[in-house]
């Protein structure tokens, strides 16, 4: 049976299979070797995901996970004050909720790697321009902030540690390129093809350290490469026995 | 929960996770309602796929499994005197084997949509172009041809007509086209991003008559787009319930 890595996540997770997306890539990557398991909620901050995570992995053959990336924040980082209200969730009830979710699948896949990654980097500047001037409630402001996203992001590392758990924290990370702001988000939020590549990256990087690197794992059957032309038969009869 | 739609075929199958893939459109469009389930085999043909199915989909729940494309031919359809002879199957066991692989996921998933699809076309001049101008054995021969295809796609379309099954004539539909050759295979076999396009449109077309279209399918949790943002928690505590 192949291993699987189950994505959790908001709407970066959601759309990680859009064109030049991060999921994708990583579907892409592990073809042969292990299947990626999309289950990303636009929208969702960490109280709605703590509620729902038991019904959205129904179904996931529990003996296959063998890694799961958790981001989630960039939601809960919405400003108490401005249009996005809705979906605000206050820091300290923020890392509650991570420990939570982190329990819960630690508890339902015990020997699963769980890879934390923290929202990426507000551009507000981006963010306004998405949004409208007006910041979707007249304001003028946008409903995000690279601060207030920024104590989402180091809680989230602090859960990680304080848990043993790995982490990314993509928020730092961005903003270490000039340019961030553009190349990495397409809105000021989410990403672009190139912000995509480098979360690939890094949760690449993750799950070799995980021991999950296209090396350590065993292709699924027989690469072509690898058959002798003269004797292809014998690489598919072994197969037939084994059944 | 979710339903899963299985992807079983050769290289063209395989890379469909690669950028502008057809596969990763497929897993995007449903994001929030079916896995796609990626069971691809560069260089196989249907003798070695017929043998390998039943390893290939251990693990699959298989009351999830609402459909599965099957892709293959185009490695059958190597010519038997040329480079690539160790993939040439000849045409009556082409059918046989296409008969027993559609047999064996029936039995195996009762309930799910059975959807062959034809090798697409072949634009020999692409293939020499991408071989070089030997043709891989010196013969200045390309290693397939769309004739031999043709007719491989041909007993395809049969056989799905006499088991009752779906079938996308890929082979048909892309030379409908003018400019196929370059326009959807980016060396004479595999596909461009346009023809990931085409075929996705295809397998799209055939799931939603196969009653899984996107408009089909319950949302998997509530869409945040239908949460009344005064009164999010609500949408939530009933999920908390339901488990």
């Amino acid at each position: 049976m192949r291993p699987s890595i189950v994505l959790f996540g908001d709407s970066i997770t959601e759309e990680s299979f859009g064109e030049g997306g991060w999921g994708a890539y990583l579907a892409n990557h592990y073809s042969r070797s292990a299947d990626v398991i999309l289950r990303g909620y636009s929208g969702y901050n960490t109280r709605w995901a703590a509620r729902v995570l038991a019904r959205a992995v129904t179904g996931i053959p529990s003996a296959s996970v063998a890694a799961v990336t958790v981001l989630f924040g960039a939601n809960d980082a919405s400003l108490p004050t401005r249009a996005s209200a809705f979906q605000y969730v206050p820091l300290g009830e923020y890392r509650e909720n991570l420990r939570a979710i982190c329990a819960l699948l630690r508890d339902r896949w015990p020997a699963a790697a769980v890879i934390l990654v923290t929202p990426p980097p507000v551009d507000e500047r981006g963010r306004l321009r998405f949004i409208g001037g007006g910041g979707g409630d007249g304001s003028g402001l946008p409903e995000r902030t690279n601060q207030a996203t920024g104590e989402y992001a180091r809680a989230c590392v602090q859960v990680a540690v304080e848990c043993g758990l790995r982490v990314i924290d993509i928020w730092s990370r961005m903003q270490m390129f000039p340019g961030w702001e553009t190349s990495f988000l397409r809105d000021g939020l989410h990403l672009t093809p190139r912000g995509n590549r480098l979360l690939f990256e890094e949760v690449v990087w993750a799950l070799g350290d995980a021991n999950l690197s296209l090396e350590a794992l065993p292709a699924d059957l027989p690469l072509c490469s690898d058959i002798d032309p003269d004797n292809a038969a014998k690489y598919f009869e072994e197969e037939e026995e084994e059944e």
